[in-house]
């Protein structure tokens, strides 16, 4: 059995990568076992329609994202584990970007992949909203309730909107760099910027410093005259 | 000639209350045309296809934005001023509420649209940008330049893409109430509560309660036990 495991593995990865470089919707099965030199049957073997490879590349995607996006326990929050959840958010997104590209697309066409995708999203804004309250809680951050609730909508709506954002902004939407997606958690960072505490205001300086990507770096495809000014 | 122009309007406006209901997805010419009672030959006479209606509709919703989307000229921003962009983002958002829901599946399927949309775009980034310095130098927010470039971005990243949040985290995602959308236009707001200088304090807290909604209304049709609590 085990050769048959990791040509399903393959499959996936090599998917992922195709996915990511040309967009999902520009690639076909025929491409995907084209690209990794198996039969289009080999590939039927192992999964029956490209929606399938999808369901499984969006499960890890949401294991990865479940296995950090937890407030830390028996202790109290720190700005290291803003900077953890920054660093680990970046390298989620940018390891499955197409996700991020091609979303409501890919919600449309798969009704269980959205439902999922609706207990998955409920289930961040939750552990989000948790988080938040931590660095309430560690005086890292000082807001109220109503504040920590619409903070973390916000920083869910940047998150899962920000490659769009660059895809229908910039002339070039295909190539997209690990450093645009960078300034994109930057853009969720500053959302706090106005509820810093003193304390907490040096530290926290430094990760705006860390994430900080110019506009014209991120956008790198538009044209210079017209770019923000 | 003047029945001839009446049929082409009724036609946008009619899709534009089709599309808003439905989602621009699941109606085709031919509903239109049965809707208005009108033959689809008589509809063709007047538009080559759908997409030709979406540009038409696209075209008054950018007349509308640019029309208030604009600094104050010949004196400093008020308070006031901030309730009337707020007001007015929510009117457009609302009347034209398709184009948020489908925008990408819109620009996809016409290249021309997704070229106005990127200068639409660029250009309400550098109004926003102007107006958020205006608020600057009148007292009422303290940013410096980068925050009032990153705080732009997001306002317009909130406002494009709130819709579509609504629309992969509820349930029953066809049903848009206008009270869902003035929360999206809340959060904008909100995104600039660390700024607020203490003179203006008292008078942005009254927008706060004015465009607050509570969340569990905004997304009505979600489940109460997997609101965010």
């Amino acid at each position: 059995m085990a050769p048959r495991i990791k040509t399903s593995e393959r499959i996936v990865q090599n998917s992922l990568e195709l996915f990511n470089q040309q967009g999902e919707r520009s690639i076909s099965t025929n491409h995907i076992a084209a690209h990794m030199e198996i039969s289009p049957g080999n590939l039927y073997y192992h999964f029956p329609n490209k929606q399938a490879i999808i369901a499984v590349l969006f499960s890890e995607y949401e294991s990865l994202v479940d296995s950090f996006l937890r407030p830390p326990q028996g202790r109290a929050a720190t700005v290291e584990d803003k900077r953890f959840y920054l660093q680990e958010l970046l390298a989620a997104m940018w390891r499955y970007r197409f996700l991020h590209r091609d979303l409501e697309h890919l919600l449309d066409s798969d009704p269980d992949l959205a439902a999922r995708y609706r207990r998955f999203s409920q289930r961040c804004l939750i552990y989000g909203t948790h988080i938040y309250a931590g660095f309430v809680e560690a005086g890292i951050l000082c807001m109220d309730k109503v504040q920590i609730e619409s903070l973390t909508l916000n920083a869910w709506i940047i998150l899962t909107s920000w490659v769009r954002f660059l895809c229908t902004t910039r002339e070039n939407s295909n190539h997209l760099s690990e450093q645009a997606i960078k300034r994109g958690v930057y853009q969720v960072l500053v959302l706090e910027a106005g509820f810093v505490t003193d304390q907490a205001r040096d530290a926290v300086n430094a990760l705006y410093e860390e994430f900080y990507v110019p506009l014209a770096q991120a956008l790198e495809d538009v044209q210079h005259d017209s770019r923000l000014s």
